[in-house]
């Protein structure tokens, strides 16, 4: 193994637990072109960063993102921070000429996400958005289908993120709910997922119509139980719309499905096949194959966890199931390889400016209950 | 057991069969407060007709559709012809002071339905549209939960209607695939039914916005195997919603999804627990209680068996698991015991034309690109 | 349709019932070679057997056996009393030259078994033992799978049928609890099902080796509820074995599952690929390929509601499924083919016979703490 | 956090893997008493344990197991190598005063288990054997329940331990294939883990009868492809069984089940409730209350994966499935605290010298075709 990257992340917290573990795991399991060297974390908390810093094994923290993008060492800036503040971040550090890891959804909106897009590309510095979902080996070998043409022309594209954290009025109004550092709510958070799913396995929309809902409108303000905030962002999104491909679309992104803890939920259809999955049994993909012999067709439970499936070789023996982390783990070890080729390696920021575009879109439609048109 | 009522079956196919099966095994398993008399069927078709007398043990066959409304020992209307003779056959029935059991849709569109509504409603006769649905046991128990409040505030109404028996563009061009016989495609024949479901166990829709699509435009005429035609419904529809009491609605009917062969899968998400069905597991409820104690909260699947769940203890042991047909036979046990009371059981021809409007609010919908309002 | 056969059916409770479905409606969707005539029924209790009688359109009643094996226009005796009774009714309708078809387990005990199986060969006889089981169409898929070889060698056979009605102590001492009525507990009732499954699909036994338990050991007597009677029988039997063909047997039969209603949960293990069935889901059987291509192996879901599988032509659309008392209705239109035929279908009084020497054996086998050959 | 402990760990392969991915991130995710340093590495092939060496980020590695137990620097012994290396490398350590971890099965037969079990009695030192399913949050959920009277007294333990990765005949005689090395075939490798799961959830065994079998004869030589040897361990084994609190034992073993590749299925049925469970769904628990209201039970499909259950608060957020390798997180995690704490946390070598005793009797009732009974 050649070069070490030096890795600088920004955020400790949720994001930032996974995106350590993921740096400290992935050239253990996996040949990279790269060694990762855990150089700097930054937080904005003093004592927690310190925690982190030292729990996780980073070499120094800071407290000023600054110090990050300014570090001449530093190869990789890794943005897991709030959404509101991914942009400047993102600015400084192409500017800086670091590669970019940056946690979606991209921006707080198209015109940001816009200036990101270009501010990379400009820069010529490899760049990625961590929807870390694409590299699940299951929809890996969904998409492989795909694109081998197993499942035929596509009709639908059917998917459904729910969760149930907020069902509860009494949960706090955290950054999460409110639209200035959050943007969009269960839309922008886990809605983005589905649709970047829905661009990867399916292909690009081409309009959307769309409804959102805040069902619980105020909320306790964190930290001062006696008084209430208001809730700024959606806490489910339904929509439909249609792709390049004629496939139609129908996509729901909820924080308000009790039982369902972090349930990606997908269904594609197409003239020779289907494919499903649900995200909390990560490690299996039903497949439906129309030209199965007629007597003996079923959706098979695909235990995705044979050495040919993708990564897998890297992990356990077949049937030794992994799990959410992983998929972090899948995310920067193909990072580290694109920065090593300077070679970008989907999803990069244009794929999180397309992923904006539609969030925009479906907003749009809800406040004008209109189809909108997805602009090329 | 006291009275007898003398039933007219009009339609021998697959409805027919289903409906002549109901008749003969509803009063086997269920004390009905009247008889059925399997007085009379009615086919255009003289043989096909009179194969299907001799092997139900109906009485006699007709092959005009008057002889049966005409005849004065018949009590009873059962209408499984092809939509577009419902209202006729109803208008008619319903002069003759008939009690009629209808078939879904209820008609070709809302104008029809409203003058078959009003028709019953004048008449003054016991008026059914075959809903079947409805009548399964683990659906009634999901209306039960509701109703009681199990569930809490209503957030979320998602169902799909999915199956996959035209997905083949060599499948001929059938009365179900033309509008001038079927009225509506993928819409009529099994959206209205998840339309139903969602009227039964959530509410009245307020307003809706959807899409409608044919992806195989012609299809080969029936026994003319060198011509083809034009398909003048819709092969599926997806849309989006709101009910009354403010929760979201996301429906799709599709004939084109692989490998689901009647699939009528819906969740509803509330504030105290959610619940899901699949009709191809038609015997289980999921339903998952918020209240259960917080380190053993999950999907509970509970197989709808037992003698205390609906209709449960007129067939047999619990585990012991009942099919498709035996909706239909709920159904017509109901209805019979309606006709004794004189007493309407829903789903009426009101609730027919609801749907009707629904339908049309969707179609209309989906060729103006616009969200339609559901009227009072 | 030619001939019919006129039937009389001894016993009108839960298997009278499900008896007298089939019956009624095994020509109303099947085209047999012969028409059953529901000629003559028979219980012990005037009343109740007047009221299935008329319930159910027989011709007549009677409330001695000996009254429906001695009328001559009798074709066909239908043997649904307790298992103390089947032999001496058997006997009798085999000297009166009855085609007999008589519940399961076949006797009390092998000597009865014997002289039963030797009783209708003597009289040349159609016959056969209700196991129902058999006529299930995902099953009958396995076997034909397992009999074109894609299973390969078969490995493991291992089956369970778990119930839990009798898991509270205060549940009766009813027939089915005494030895004197019953022989066996879930052996005789429920296990002898999972060995003709056994038998029916993987081949001979050649040895067992079991255990049985009496969980509750006295139980309340059956209408003085002051008095508690001993339970003379198993509530669980739980045995091993091998097969002629070198395939280990694993089976068990449980009353003390709780939550398994009527599970009959079967896994066979071949060298070429693997099947799977629980009767709570009996429209499916699991099937795994173990040639499927590498990447995409997994159990398929077959839903076994196509035409082309068995008997499903006569029933619904793909998707509409089938429950539990369809079996039966498969079975006597076998059996009504095989008494026009002349020709028995399988499985006979011979399987019957052989059954019991297995269950003779496992109850041999628990009571002396050896295995126990299975002799030819 | 205080203390430091060394670790030295012998053996790189498959389990040396699992280990020092379990020491890397224990740390991470849980405050324990103590600090592991991942002091020393030790392998036979020099260039296989110096890059396992590099990867991992342990200090040194050797090439001989003397130079680990005669280190004094080193704390804890962990060792993950063949079979039958076990008890000498136990009974070094033992004298030499370190705390143990080993991988089970304990030892090649019950005199070896016996000696390793009095070594560390009379060295005093914290030892413990690597049953890692013993710490998956959803059996621990499990034991909870059956530790609380939640399923009441047990009836049934009905386990598999089921794989296929040996199904091809074409597979070579490794290490685990020859008794003189692993002991035992599937027995000892995976039996050895339901029967662990068994003494953990349900209690002590006090009889066995069971079978062994050896469906592929001879096999391919590793590294020599032209010559073939005989596999002298077994392929399946089926046992049944008795506890001490009177339940009935069902346990199987096998490497020949097509379809499953790690699959540990198991239930546990009482007088008041069931649980099921599969591994490779290990985020899942199948719970049946017998005490929900009686129209709504059935098993729940419990995610484990909230805060309050076992180690989950270390991890991620509910529905963020976890997989194999946190198995052995959680198992090092206790076992740190264990020897901080210098007290055994169970599984202990007494529960390693009880399994194989289980173990022995089962395979000499097989050798025997006896019942055999399990010594106090």
């Amino acid at each position: 193994m050649a070069r070490t990257l030096n890795v600088g992340l920004i955020g400790y917290k949720f994001m930032g637990r996974a995106h350590s573990n993921a740096w400290l795991k992935a050239d253990k399991f996996f040949d990279l072109k790269a060694r990762p060297s855990m150089k700097i974390i930054c937080g904005r908390d003093r004592s927690g960063v310190a925690n982190a810093c030292a729990r996780w094994g980073w070499d120094k923290f800071v407290t000023d993102w600054h110090d990050v993008v300014e570090d001449s060492t530093v190869d990789i800036v890794d943005i897991c921070t709030p959404n509101d503040s991914h942009a400047e971040i993102v600015l400084a550090a192409a500017k800086a000429g670091k590669a970019i890891l940056c946690e979606k959804p991209l921006a707080l909106d198209v015109k940001e996400a816009k200036a990101m897009a270009d501010a990379v590309r400009k820069a010529g510095v490899v760049n990625m958005i961590c929807h870390n979902y694409r590299r699940i080996p299951a929809l890996m070998l969904a998409k492989k289908m795909i694109d081998a043409g197993d499942l035929g022309a596509i009709y639908h594209y059917r998917a459904r993120y729910a969760q149930d954290w907020i069902v509860d009025p009494s949960f706090p109004l955290n950054w999460r709910l409110q639209s200035k550092t959050s943007g969009f709510g269960a839309l922008g958070d886990i809605g983005s997922h589905v649709i970047d799913l829905g661009r990867y396995l399916v292909g690009e929309f081409t309009e959307v119509c769309g409804q959102m809902e805040t069902f619980i409108k105020e909320r306790p303000l964190l930290g001062d139980s006696g008084k209430k905030g208001k809730v700024t962002v959606d806490d489910a999104v339904t929509f439909i719309g249609r792709f390049q491909n004629g496939a139609l679309a129908n996509l729901e992104a909820t924080r308000f499905a009790l039982g369902r803890k972090n349930g990606i939920q997908l269904e594609i259809n197409g003239s020779r096949g289907s494919v499903a999955f649900d995200f909390e049994d990560m490690n299996r993909l039903q497949y439906y194959n129309g030209h199965d012999p007629a007597d003996r067709r079923g959706f098979r439970d695909i235990l995705v966890t044979e050495p040919l499936h993708a990564y897998i070789a890297g992990w356990w023996p077949a049937g030794h199931i992994i799990g959410y982390e992983h998929t972090f783990i899948h995310t920067v070890a193909d990072f580290l390889n694109a920065v090593t080729d300077k070679c970008n390696a989907p999803p990069t920021f244009e794929d999180g400016l397309a992923n904006q575009i539609v969030m925009e879109a479906v907003a749009k439609s809800a406040q004008t209950k209109k189809w909108i048109k997805i602009g090329k």
